[in-house]
């Protein structure tokens, strides 16, 4: 399936008293790497809860590998795992400056109407980009 | 004016790599101390929200004197500075554990309609707490 | 294994703008879950680190079940799963207030020492607390 | 005096249930302000603490006049106030999308020997570089 990858500053209140990341912190660097891998498809996140679908996590699992570190240039490759129905996995690489792996993650979100919460499929103009 | 105190203890997550707690942090431990104030009064900040009222933070200013440290069991005083009528103003000092001022800080905040955004006036059942 | 549960309020910051706790700071709870199991049995998490041991994070999953409200008084329920080597492992479940599941989740901790960052063995005195 | 500006996306995990950024993340966005100024001068801050020196936030004010939201382009544009002696102090523009302003911020960091944890004065380096 497609990747993405997505680059960014470990900022240093992202640190914690280890002298590295905060290992609660990757989720959002997971986050980001989604949210830009739907942009790179043309599909904006945002626009997609306006339009009253919303994406809540429902499962997230992390390995962590080396340590991100102050400053250092991290690179989130976000990869689907399969075409989405009413829920969407994503595999995920986190690498350093030097390319070395420093975790290794994967995420369910599932689609939900946002008024009702309950669970919808994936809507057809995202599926038309994905295939 | 009246005032109220909330202690709760540093998360490791709060940290940073200088080994003390990031002072962006500062501004959660300042809204805990003040939606306690407010509970303390009989006044449930969640409840105001569903009633249609949001309290936007529009200024923020602290003064660090000490660091806060991991683990520390940490009190925030909060002291409402005058009666609201649009704004409400809060004055902070946050103790470390022996007492010891850790920041002074102030808050103002204002009251707002949550579907128009505009502003108004304090609610009077909030007033009537205060007098 | 022996279990310990642990309690606190939502705050306002916690949340996101699907009006729930965003999903990454549930890593933070489970923290604190496991933090508050040690001091239970005696253990400072603190005095570890400042003895030379650490306990980095090095696998983290989390299952979502229902969200997690502002000012929710939420609590979080910690287990060890066996007896702990070179690793620790633990399981949680974070239930909400009228003690539903809103996520169960896994961490395994690695203890380190601290000036080397070379894997070690659980240290002794912790061990007989455990037994 | 010499400014910079530095332009960056809002993450979702920066939202509250306002549906605005919480206003305590906006200490993060003036660290990323001062610090990328700081590599457009040629210095790091990351290199700066290695040698030694250290720079809290002793003071921090923040003036919110509109919300920032999820996936806006935001800009912080950093201004050095005056040549640094003991302390360093900046003033920010936080701009939306459409060069609105947000919020304007001032700060105040104290030079610090990270050993002693004593004021020291601004490391000559940087002093050639602002003059």
């Amino acid at each position: 399936m497609e990747f993405h990858e997505f680059s960014f500053r470990v900022r240093y209140g992202e640190t914690d008293q280890m002298g590295v990341v905060y290992h609660g912190n990757y989720a959002q660097f997971l986050e980001m790497g989604r949210v830009e891998w739907l942009r790179s498809l043309g599909i904006s996140y945002k626009g997609m809860e306006e339009n009253g679908v919303i994406l809540p996590v429902i499962h997230l699992q992390i390995d962590y590998k080396k340590s991100a570190r102050y400053d250092d240039q991290i690179t989130v490759r976000t990869q689907l795992k399969k075409l989405p129905l009413v829920k969407i996995e994503f595999d995920y690489v986190i690498y350093g400056p030097d390319r070395e792996v420093l975790a290794t993650a994967n995420t369910v979100l599932a689609f939900l109407d946002k008024k009702t919460n309950r669970p919808i499929k994936c809507p057809d103009h995202i599926l038309e980009k994905l295939s």
